[in-house]
C-alpha cells in the first residue's frame, strides 16, 4: 500500500498483465482530457463511444469535444439505462453499430457509464472481429473499483446474471473522480461497500484508514482519488495472480454469495436492496458466520458492522425493507448462485479482518441455522 | 515434417499453446471411440453436443452411445444445415440451451459438424459462463484441416462473414476420417484446396508429396489420415507463432483475398463457387500475380495451376460459371475484405512453391490490372 497520509491529486495505477497490461488513470478532469490521454497513449485510432442516455446528457458532449479536438473520429451508441440493457438485444444493438461505423480491429469502443454500460460494451467490443480495443470510463463508483478492472465483461440470460460474456482486458480506464458527484448519495455509498472490502479481503491498513478517513472520501478530493485507486490496485493484484478466475479471484466474492441471494429475495428491485447494498451484509454476516465457525474473532465481526453502520450502509438483513424468505429460501437463493461448483458450497470466509480466504465445502445445514438466527437480528 | 513414406492408421498432432495446449487426434472410428477418449482426457465431464439435422442424421446415435457408454450424461442442440446458422438467432439459442441444460465452466460443448457448426458452436462455448470446454469433432475435410485447428470461432453479420466472434482453443479435437466417405465428392475436392495450401506457403516437401499422392488421399485410408495431420501440423505451428493474428497468422490467408472476393462475386452461390474451390483459384492467382510482379518464376505458377487441374479443381476465373463482375467490381470486393488494415492492400504472395509471405501496400492498380489479363483466360 502506498503512503495514504499524502494522497495525489491524479493517480496512474498499472494492472501487470503482460502482454496485457495497461494503466488505469484516476483523477479530476478526465471526461475533457480523454481526447488527450488516449490520443497520447492509442494513436491513430477511431472510436466508438457507448454509453446510456442519462449518463449522454451529462457527459457525452464534453467527452466527444476532447476527442474531436485530439482528432479521434468518433459516433455515439446511446442506450436504455437500466440492467435491462444488459441483454441479447442491445449486445447486438452495439455490435451491428460498431460495424455500421467501419471500425477495425484496433479501433476502440470507449465504454462512458457505469457497471451496466461497462460490461455490455466491454462485451461488445471483446466480439467485434474477434477483439477490439476497449477503454472503460466508468461513471459510478461501483463501476471504478470493481467492474472496469479485471476484465470481466457480459449480459445476462433469462437462466441468471452475467451467465454469458467474456474476459477482455481494456487498454486504458479513465476514472474521473468528478463525475462521481453527479450520483445519487445511495449510488456512491452502495459502490463505498466495494471499496471497504477490498480492506476486509487482504489490506488490513487500508480498512484502519477507511474507518478513519471515509467522510473525506464521501467529500471528494485527494482522499477520494487515494481510495479509489488503493481499490484498484488491491483488485489489480488479485486479478494478475489469477486472471480467469480458477483461484485466488474467488476472494473478491467477499459477501457476495450472500449478498447475491439476498438480492435475489428481492426481485433485484432497487428500491429495496442495490448490489453494493447486498455486498454490505454479504460482508457482515460473511464475518459473523466466521466467527460463529471460530475461525475468527467476534470483535472483528463488531468492528466491520460498526465501520458499515457508521457510513449508513445496511449490515444486517432485517435493514432490508418488506418480506423476505426464511431461512430455507435464502438458502435455495445461495445454492442457484452461479458460485456453487459442482454441488459443493463455497464461501469467502475470513480469520479477521485483511483475512479472507475461500472456504469449500461449507455444510449446508451450518449456513441454514446461521441464517435462521441472523433473520432475527 | 514426418516420413509420408510409411504414414501411420491413426495420429495425434500436439498443438503447443503453453497452457491452453491441446491433442488434435485424426483416424478411423472416432465417432465411436468419442465417449471413452473424452472420459480419458476430460474425466467427470458433461456434454451438450451441438450438430445440424444433416450430421445428426448420419453420427448422432452413435456418438451418444459411446458418451452413454463412457458415463458422460449428454444432451444435443440439433440446428438447421446451412451458412444461415451462424447468426446472432442461432448463437442465443445454443447459449440458452447449454445453460438450461444446466452445464458448468468446466464442462465440454462437443461441435460435431463441418465449418459452420464448429465456428458457431466453439462461440457459443466461448462465451457462456465466459468460456466453458470445448470439444471440436469436425465432419468435412475443410473443418479438420482448418477452421477445427486455430481457435478462430464467430457467426456472421449483416456486415460480413465471421466478423463477430472469439479465439477460444477447444480442450480437443477429434477428426475422424471415416466420416468423410459420407460427404459428397465435390465438397471433398474443395476441402482438397486447403491441403494444398500448407504445401504451397511453407513446406514444399508436402506439396511434393501431394502431387503424387493425391489419388490415395482422395480414396481414404493412411494417405489421407496423414495428409490431414501434416495439414493440421502446419497449421498448428503457424497459430502456436502468433495465437491472435498479428502477424505471420495471415499467411493461411494465402489465396483468401482473391477466394473471397470471388466468392462475394458469386452472391456465396454454392451451386457456382463453394469456399475451397474459390481458395483454389485464389492460390492460382496469388501465384500468377507473385509471377508477373517478378517475385517468383511463372513455372510455379504453372505447377501450382496443373496440380489444382489435375485433382479436379477450378483454378482460373473463368471457370467459374455464369456472370461476373469486371476487374474494378472485383477489386471493390477485395477491398470490402475484412483483412484490408487501415486502407492498404495486403496479399500473401510468394516467392516460389512453399515460400509464402505478407506484402503489404500492394499497389491497387496492378491488381487491377492483373484482374483484367486474368479474367479474359
Amino acid at each position: 500500500m502506498t503512503d495514504l497520509a499524502e494522497p495525489a491529486e491524479q493517480v496512474v495505477v498499472r494492472v501487470g498483465l503482460a502482454e496485457r497490461a495497461y494503466d488505469i488513470v484516476i483523477g479530476s478532469g478526465l471526461v475533457e482530457q480523454a481526447g488527450a490521454l488516449i490520443a497520447e497513449r492509442l494513436p491513430g485510432v477511431r472510436a466508438a463511444i457507448v454509453t446510456d442516455r442519462n449518463v449522454a446528457g451529462r457527459h457525452l458532449s464534453r467527452l466527444k469535444s476532447g476527442l474531436d479536438k485530439a482528432g479521434i473520429d468518433n459516433v455515439a451508441i446511446e442506450l436504455e439505462p437500466g440492467e435491462k440493457t444488459k441483454s441479447f438485444d442491445a449486445l447486438r444493438g452495439v455490435v451491428d453499430a460498431v460495424l455500421a461505423a467501419r471500425l477495425e480491429r484496433g479501433d476502440i469502443v470507449i465504454a462512458l457509464g457505469g457497471g451496466v454500460i461497462g460490461d455490455l460494451a466491454g462485451f461488445a467490443s471483446a466480439i467485434v472481429r474477434r477483439g477490439m480495443r476497449l477503454v472503460q470510463m466508468p461513471t459510478s463508483l461501483l463501476a471504478q473499483v470493481d467492474s472496469s478492472v479485471g476484465g470481466k465483461t457480459g449480459i445476462n440470460s433469462a437462466h441468471g446474471k452475467n451467465l454469458v460474456g467474456a474476459f477482455h482486458q481494456p487498454s486504458l480506464v479513465l476514472s474521473d473522480t468528478d463525475v462521481l458527484d453527479t450520483l445519487p448519495e445511495r449510488e456512491f455509498r452502495a459502490g463505498y461497500a466495494e471499496v471497504a472490502k477490498y480492506g476486509l479481503i487482504d489490506r488490513p491498513q487500508f480498512f484502519d484508514w477507511l474507518e478513519k478517513n471515509w467522510r473525506e472520501v464521501f467529500a471528494g478530493g485527494a482522499a477520494r482519488t487515494e481510495a479509489i485507486a488503493e481499490s484498484c490496485r488491491a483488485k489489480a493484484e488479485v486479478v494478475a495472480r489469477d486472471e480467469r478466475e480458477t483461484g485466488d479471484r474467488a476472494l473478491l466474492n467477499l459477501g457476495h454469495t450472500f449478498g447475491h441471494a439476498l438480492e435475489a429475495a428481492t426481485g433485484y428491485d432497487g428500491g429495496r436492496l442495490v448490489h453494493g447494498e447486498g455486498v454490505a451484509i454479504g460482508m457482515a454476516l460473511a464475518h459473523r458466520f466466521s466467527a460463529r465457525m471460530n475461525l475468527a474473532s467476534p470483535d472483528d465481526a463488531e468492528r466491520v458492522e460498526a465501520h458499515l453502520k457508521a457510513v449508513g450502509l445496511p449490515w444486517r438483513i432485517s435493514d432490508i425493507e418488506g418480506e423476505l424468505p426464511g431461512a430455507d429460501g435464502l438458502l435455495d437463493y445461495i445454492r442457484q448462485d452461479k458460485k456453487v461448483s459442482r454441488g459443493a458450497l463455497t464461501f469467502i470466509l475470513t480469520r479477521g479482518v485483511g483475512q479472507a480466504f475461500v472456504a469449500r465445502d461449507v455444510p449446508a445445514s451450518e449456513v441454514r441455522s446461521f441464517l435462521a438466527e441472523q433473520i432475527e437480528r
